[in-house]
Parts: structure tokens; sequence; C-alpha cells
């Protein structure tokens, strides 16, 4: 099997000043998952590690840049599966560490259970050595400027489309395939700019945000996120594969549906089991970058492909 | 439309010293459903008050009698869907409220989020006119035998199945079709014996322990969590009959190929929007009632179906 990956940095209005920015760091997190890849690593890792370079990236709505819930705090939350046996690992309103995903993915190797919220989260993740970091530190200028546009003028609960600032997109994710044929999603988010103490979205849902079957494909979503969850978007795609769709048009049959019926926009990326590619966005942008036979695609308008050479 | 609810209380390996009690249970929580719907009222109310009625009932682990988490704390979690538009209220690690459900749904008609979690789901109930009890209120004798028993031999993440109390099994769950051909679906639980604190299991996930659509129909699955949530348990029977398998045969199929493919086991009631009834359980016991043309019907064994006159 030739290992492929596809990353994505969020769907939405981006604004133009944060286009430059988010592509230059989509193209990295491919670069790097598939670097993983490419040395026989899993899936699963380079997932894993694809997510974290976006987390560290204040280009992105997720680890640090998050944004704001409406008290200004960060509340984050990520999900990670595994497509050979459908094991789960996932986390939900975290607070002060850094890498939301690594913690889910310790959840998917060393705990009975899927998902972890709040203080038995945070314990999880102390237990097994992960480090807490000030929430302050998470924040940057940019999510602040979100939030306080947000209290001014926010629509509630449509805050990823049709914003003034257009800034708190950036849930961030990324689907592979390995060369034992194994595949892997992870999803991470902030959330929404404004959003309520206590919210959980639809990455850490599995079949909302996340889901991996070897015996089909993958898919990490983006956008409006209880818009995503009530459609459970991720696994809608999915079974249009089980039916005999291809990974890009199953993709788009369920976003434009998912959008006609609920009136809300969101992207998903997708690899069918053989490495086939699906993008797929209802929102003006999607941020997204895969590798394939060296070649680096890139895009972040609708109709838009640019391609690099790449060396790992 | 004749206005059809079918309910469950829980499935899993049920001692017989349980049997009667949770019959009696799911028998009255039916009833007090119909009575709704045949006044003319909501699915979305009769399921509400179904569940609610089983949250009261020691014999289930929802509401009071809940399961205790490894601390010995009681930690809920509830959701609740409309089938007309999709919409999604639910809950988790509520810890001090005796009706995780009827929050679930002002979550529903009040919050632009669906899922709320913790101390944010608190202040949103408070906020709302809820009202909190102590948490020591909602813990029965049961749950504390059975916490004691998983303590000195549980099998961890397997609570479900084959543990010796075999006890702390009795996740809620209802699904109605209204006099408009409105369904809706409630599901509500306090999680398994010892899990860890803030495991949040399929329950509040949206597709894997409750979906609803009003072209398709409304299921609600019960059994061991972190298997149902992999498998996106009940998506998989909805897409199942939107692709023309009847509500039978869809659980059925959905039930047991989960367990063939993760080998841990669960159950599910559905209905068609026709109000065709789907029941399957691939555990040693389920126990369920539903009432069609003044009838209730019920069983808790496996090909067992037994029937009584109802008056509403």
């Amino acid at each position: 099997m030739v290992p492929t990956i596809i990353v994505h940095g969020g769907a939405g209005d981006i604004p133009e000043s944060r286009v430059e920015g988010k592509l230059k760091g989509v193209k990295l997190a491919a670069v790097i998952g598939q670097r993983i890849l490419s040395e026989g690593g899993s899936a699963l890792d380079a997932v894993e590690a694809a997510v974290v370079s976006m987390e560290n990236d204040e280009y992105f709505n997720a680890g640090y840049g998050s944004v704001l819930n409406v008290n200004g705090e960060v509340e984050m939350e990520a999900s990670i599966m595994s497509g050979k046996d459908l094991n789960v690992g996932a986390v939900t309103l975290i607070k002060d560490f850094l890498h939301p995903i690594s913690i889910a993915h310790k959840v998917l190797t060393d705990s009975p259970h899927s998902l972890l919220g709040g203080e038995g989260a945070k314990l999880f993740a102390l237990e097994k050595g992960f480090t807490t970091v000030p929430p302050e530190s998470l924040i940057s200028q940019h999510a602040r400027a979100a939030l306080n546009s947000f209290l001014q003028h926010g629509e509630f609960g449509r805050t990823e489309i049709g914003m003034d600032t257009k800034s708190d997109v950036g849930t961030v994710g990324a689907v592979a395939l390995d060369s034992n044929g194994h595949i892997a999603v992870a999803t991470s988010t902030g959330g929404m700019s404004g959003k309520a103490v206590g919210r959980i979205g639809d990455t850490p849902q599995i079949g909302s945000g996340t889901y991996a079957d070897d015996y089909v494909g993958g898919v990490s979503t983006t956008g409006h996120g209880e818009t995503i969850l009530k459609y459970c978007l991720a696994h809608s795609i999915i079974k249009l594969m089980e039916n005999g769709k291809d990974a890009s048009a199953a993709t788009k049959m369920a976003v434009e549906g998912m959008t006609k019926r609920l009136n809300n926009t969101a992207g998903a990326i997708t690899l069918s089991k053989n490495g086939d590619v699906g993008i797929h966005f209802s929102s003006q942008r999607l941020a997204w970058a895969y590798i394939k036979s060296n070649k680096l695609f890139y895009g972040i308008n609708h109709d838009e492909v640019f391609e690099d050479d790449v060396s790992l």
C-alpha cells in the first residue's frame, strides 16, 4: 500500500489575511505526517503528528490559538480513531494542555474508555505524564479579538459562518493510510468563539467529527459543530462509500446533503481504503493539503488545486 | 398517523431478581408516554416523560439508581433528538440533578448548542430553573453494592456483560411517533459501574445512543457504551433503513454486525416512520415494552413477547 496523508485546517469564511498562514500550516502538517508514513510509521502516529503541528500554530483553532468561550477561557476537544479495530480515543473540555490530540491518542491506547471530559480527562492526562500549561499561554491575540468581536456583534450558534471577523474557524484534522493498509483519523478544535461554558461540539463525537474503518476509509470534518453532529457527517460519508460511492462523490453528497437539510456549512476530507481522496466544503473556504507520489497538493478556495514538489 | 411509543430499560445479563421490577418499570413508562401521545402531545414530550418515569425508578441505571464511578459518585448523561428538524439536546457529567433527560430537552429548545457537559451543563440547568439534589440522594443501595462488587471482581470496560453482580445494566430509552408523524428519541444513563471519573459514553453522542429522523425512523441503544460509539450503532440502523431494510431487519443486522466486529453486546429499539417496530439484543436480556392498538407488548428474554390490554 502506498502511504498517503491528507490534512485540513478548518472550513469557513476565512479572511484573506489568514489564507497564507493557513496554507503554510496545512502544507507543513502534511509533510510532517507523510515523513512518518514513509519511514514505515503508523497512520495513528502520522495523524497525531500532523495535528500536533497545527495545534502549535496560532493560525488554527486548536491547541495554541484556540478560540475562547463566553468567559474568555479555552476549552478544547480532540478525537483519534483507528480503522483497524475501530478503537477510539477522545477528550473534551480540556483547559490547560497544549496538545489535546496526544491525550486523546493516549486514551485510545491506555484507557478502557473512549471519551474523557473535564476534570477526569485532566486526571488521566496527569497520570500519563502530560504536563499542564497555564491556560493563558494557549490564548492568542487573534482569539481574544475574535471573542471581543463576537461579544459585540456575534450571531450565536452560527459563529463559523458570516461573522464579521471571520476569524474563529480552523478546526484541524488529518486522515492517513499507512504502508500496512491501516487508516487513522485525528481531529482537534477549540470550538466556536463565545460558546457557552461546557459546550461540547462534534469533534469528540465519533461519527460526527471523526471516523475511520479500514474496510472503507477515513473522514475528518470541520465547520458548524452542532450541524455536523446532527447529521453524523463523518459516518454518513463512510456509509455512502460502503454503499459504493467513491471518496470524492461520497464527501460531496454528504456535505451538500447536510447543508441543504440544515442550512449551515461544513467541509470534510476523506481517504478511501485505496488512498483515493475526497475533499468538499459548502463553506466559502477550506484549507487542505495532501501528498501523493512525492507531490504536495493543496488549496483553500473552491476549484483550486496547487501543486508543489516535496522532499520528505 | 397512529401514535406509538416503544421503550427499553437496558440490555445486559440482567439477574432474575431484577426481571420483575424492570418489566414493571418499562410497562409503566410506555403507558405514561402513550397517554401523552393519545392526547395529541408531541413525540418529544412523550419520550421525555417515559424516560423521566424510569429515571425515578431504582430498577434502572439512570437518574435515581444510577451506577457509580470509581470514586463512588454518580455522573449521568442523556440525549434527546427531534426527527422533524434533527435538533438535539444532550448533557453529560451531571452529578446533582434527578432528571438529566429534562435538562437535555431544555438544551434542545433553549440553547444554541447541542451538548453541554459538567459545570457548564449545571450552570445552564440552574439558569433554566432546574433544582439540584444532594448527589447522595441519587445513590441506591443496589448501585453501591454493584460498585463494591466491581471493585473486588470487576473486569474493566466490560462491566455490562459477564459481571458477577450483573446489576449495573439499565440505561433507559424511548422512541415515539406522534399523531403529526414526528419522531423523537430519548436516552438516559448512569454509565457503567467503576467507570473512570469524567468518562463519557455513547448515550450523549448523537448517532451512537440516540438518533431520530422523520424521513426514516428513530433508534435508542443500550449496552457496552464504548462498543456502541465505535460502531455508531443508532446511525448504522438508520442508514440501513434509509437503504430499504425494515425496522426489524435493520436493528438485527446492525446489532449483530457490531457484536461480530467488536465482540461486545448491545441492544436497540427502533420505530420506522410508519410505526413499524424493531427490537434486537445480542446481550442475554433487554427489557422493552411498546403500545400498539391498545395492546401493551413487552418482554425481556429472547423470543419472548407478552401482551396485556391497556387502558390509557
